[in-house]
């Protein structure tokens, strides 16, 4: 993509009611834009990255077995009422509207509501199971306070799957292979290292929930971890009883600070039973399903990543996320220069190398290396009269300080190889 | 996909207070599932239908100079007072909401008032222009009555692209590419040649806005159009002035039913005005910018083709939408048959062909090609202890009635040729 095509500006300085540094970072790098605390549009750039991270999740949640689907936002009151998650002072961030017609309608914070009555039309026997529809949605979430910019969001895109199972044995096989794929997920997002299984409080049907920690001075979790091990427990429910039963030492636990870019819980029947999604196992007996749900917050990652991966310049964005692997800075107008640039910008982007060219002519060398750093590409690939004299473009890491010369006829190789 | 690991089944009848022959189809079919009038779950195909027409227009949008983006459904209050649009009176469809702490807030119907004031932040000059952003997003109407399935949905996806120019020409410029890329998307998801431009009430900054309109009895719309000429008049602006401007002869208009399946609009500076979004011309004369809009309701076109691309048997995907082309039966559980068609599946499927492998051992041939019909894939390929006998499978299109022989070791390239 050319830069002068992108409608987006950078900016020095975020707007000053926004606190959190994933959001300062993410406004001035021009990736998203604030609407209201906790209610952001995403820019071009920014779509690129909330997409990338998408896909990832997508693929890993495919490999296990999961169906995408897509459910409304609208959420009919009488399935709550039946759950008992209607009422504002049991579930406390809901946004309700209304019909023309006066029916009091909700907007879906979670999805377990809409899934099980309409699996009832589906799930018949013990042969249809384990199952596990996904989606990657919008949820509305009516926060009292949302100043974690992208990291606590009244509108948020997330990626919510659901299991099925006849047993406990097939909802426990689901639920170990949910949690392999998202260390996995973690992994390929580049915060793997940072993210850590962390039992929390488990609910009515298990012991413990499992929560997928990133450390950061930025959570709104405290943790306490075991770094060898790399589990953690919640302070939530910290205490000797669960230490041991973690087979953890007091002593060698940390505390710290988090945040939850994931959680798996097991839901038992809480919301199969209402709805009477029951099938005959193989013994012909009724039996009420057992659910499992599975949370991503996808919008939560990409500020998680941003809070995480940057430095004083700005971003930092791992490959498999960012919007373009080079930023390609074109240094003066002069005819070869243009030429030069043009021609590598072509060459790269029909090898499948995603490029941002900076082909301003009203930019300084200052301008594009600030903004090449804000932005948080990958490389940056500088093409200018003293590169064309050795008939080469200087690439950079963005987290090297050191340069090198790339010989022009030389540069898809080069790149395509460079991670 | 293996028919066995799709949860969704297909029915025999449609849910009883669905009327639209779109929505019953795509609900036999497993499609889609019915929460409440204008409001659907999208199923694994329904899903991948919705997300293959989007990627259709996403692709010629950009090729236009479309830049994605993707802006929030919660709306700020004083932006619509200052256009004039939060009254309930102005506009009859809004849906409401509020914060915890009482701020009331609206779903988005449409981004006009999201986007202008963004703009300010980014838009200096005459250079930063035209520019066109657009996304694919979920938009919220409070219809009184929602009878037509998917063809008007309470809640449902839309492209809207909004273009901002600095004259009337360059405006003017913009709006003719986009005609011809709305022609061109429409031809691309198959119903190109029953969909025609036609010419409808224009508002306060132009004669006309344009319509692309569907032929179908189930639309809602009524236009007269020429057949020849290909264009048409709306019947809301439908009188002689408006024949002889549009150069058409009445005796040669026919009044026929149609969809409204996309829409572009000239909206002048009534969105640009009320921000103060207003740049230096060349000649450094402060100037408000011109808008357009265009939209298109992706799954209003779902529903289209649904309605229009279908017999009494079931759907008729065109290939470019469809969620798999080929629907593969494997009659009988004979192990040579079984081998016969697992390699037929991971043979197409590594060729890159999109396979539904019904591997059913519970079906009979019979449900297997009722389904095959009803889910509408271009292709129905059969393997049976029949065909083997000749080494081959059986090959048939969906809207053909007679079948072919196609030999095991010519399959994939047959099907990669075949249209």
């Amino acid at each position: 993509m050319r830069r002068s095509q992108l409608f987006v500006k950078t900016r020095r300085d975020a707007p000053s009611d926004e606190t959190a540094r994933n959001a300062q970072l993410l406004i001035r790098a021009g990736y998203i834009h604030k609407e209201m605390a906790g209610v952001y549009t995403f820019l071009p750039l920014g779509l690129k990255v909330l997409n990338n991270i998408a896909n990832i999740i997508r693929k890993e949640i495919d490999a296990i077995g999961g169906q995408e689907i897509l459910m409304p936002a609208l959420q009919i009151k009488e399935r709550y009422e039946k759950t008992g998650r209607w009422d504002d002072k049991v579930v406390d961030d809901w946004f309700k509207t209304w019909l023309v017609n006066g029916t009091e309608l909700g907007l879906g914070f979670s999805h377990e509501e809409n899934l099980s009555p309409l699996l009832k039309n589906f799930i018949n026997s013990y042969r249809d199971l384990p199952i596990a529809p996904y989606q990657i949605q919008t949820k509305f979430r009516n926060e009292l306070r949302s100043k974690s910019g992208l990291m606590r969001g009244r509108e948020f895109l997330m990626k919510d799957m659901y299991s099925y199972a006849i047993s406990e044995e097939q909802h426990k096989a689901f639920y170990e292979k949910a949690k392999l794929a998202y260390q996995k997920i973690f992994d390929r997002l580049g915060i793997g290292g940072q993210t850590f299984l962390t039992s929390a409080s488990g609910g009515s049907f298990s012991k413990y929930s499992h929560e997928f920690q990133t450390l950061s001075k930025a959570g709104e979790d405290t943790i306490y971890l075991d770094r060898k091990k790399k589990i953690a427990i919640n302070k939530e429910v910290f205490n000797d009883e669960v230490i041991k039963d973690l087979d953890l030492t007091r002593n060698e636990l940390e505390e710290v600070r988090a945040i939850e870019v994931g959680n798996i819980f097991n839901l038992g029947t809480k919301f199969s039973e209402p709805f009477g999604l029951k099938v005959l196992d193989k013994q012909g007996k009724s039996v009420e399903l057992i659910m499992g749900c599975y949370g991503i917050g996808i919008s939560r990652v990409m500020g998680t990543i941003a809070e995480l991966l940057s430095d004083d310049k700005g971003l930092i964005w791992p490959e498999a996320v960012a919007p373009f692997k080079i930023y390609l800075a074109r240094l003066g107008d002069a005819q070869d220069t243009v030429r030069a640039a043009e021609k590598t910008y072509n060459e790269l982007t029909e090898a499948g190398v995603k490029v941002l060219y900076d082909d301003r002519r009203d930019a300084s060398a200052g301008e594009m290396f600030a903004d090449a750093d804000l932005m948080g590409l990958p490389l940056r690939l500088v093409v200018s009269q003293k590169s064309l004299q050795e008939g080469s473009a200087e690439l950079k890491n963005r987290t090297s300080e050191s340069t090198q010369l790339i010989r022009l006829d030389k540069l898809v190789e080069t790149i395509a190889n460079n991670q």
